[in-house]
């Protein structure tokens, strides 16, 4: 029986959930949500870093992602963040459909699993 | 190689399937959809202890949590809920964003993953 | 430590990664997207089954299932193709919402997980 480890428990979730080799992201939206979508997506992406970092992984064994854009069309500007971020190599297994998020001013929310 | 095990197998899913150590839930909804928010979710995390003990398992060892919502502004009632029901010391990685649901009456739907 | 082990990776994403006895397959949406329904569903599960081949699984083994629909209306012409297709002894976990996809004329997408 693997033994379950939670990161930065708060309110009604924790930020990471790390159990058998694999290290379960809650879904992470920016803090600055004045910032555009390319800048949103940034921030998720170095929060989801410190957050695998923290969970002693990193982006290159990421194995799916969830991306949640508030407007579908942002796709692309996402994308550019997404590519400029991502390990070319080490590509997740990722789908991204549109949703409104918990804050109007969000414009994407991101998820991940990674293994150790 | 594991063994997969489903439980409540019926129509087009499996209500639980276990598989090396993880049990994975289908998403659920109330079958009372006359009731608020509130109640909808209390009846689906009830739902949920349910399955979870059929497979194994309880709240305690949750590891991820994926929660719908037909309007996102239903999300602090939803967490009221939530709140009553999660193991405080054991919170699970949880994302949650608005989408329709299969039912125009359905005002939440809720998916876990558990450890054995 | 299990071997990350990733499928046509290309772009944005891995159409599938395989990690410690898990299939993580991307959100597949259907190539010939003036199709209907039904037809969309029907090119999409057999996607899956060609990705779960590619990746030393089959459909008998799948764990989990994501579907969205750009207008949850469509769920029961979807499952008719769904029902053709799945193995009814071998149901996996499902949820299935509305969701405003990539392109405006995708209809479904589906993501999957299967066990090895």
């Amino acid at each position: 029986m693997s033994k379950i480890v939670r990161y930065e428990s708060k309110g009604v979730l924790s930020k990471a959930v790390e159990h058998a080799e694999i290290v379960y992201l809650a879904g992470i939206t920016a803090a600055d949500k004045l910032k555009g979508i390319k800048q949103q997506t940034a921030e998720i992406l170095a929060t989801i870093d410190r957050l695998l970092t923290v969970s002693g992984t990193s982006k290159s064994k990421i194995l799916t992602a969830m991306v949640w854009l508030s407007d579908i069309r942002n796709r692309a500007a996402m994308n550019e963040a997404w590519t400029e971020w991502a390990d070319p190599g080490n590509l997740p297994a990722r789908a991204c459909v549109e949703a409104r998020l918990g804050d109007p001013d969000c414009l994407v929310e991101i998820q991940v699993t990674a293994a150790k």
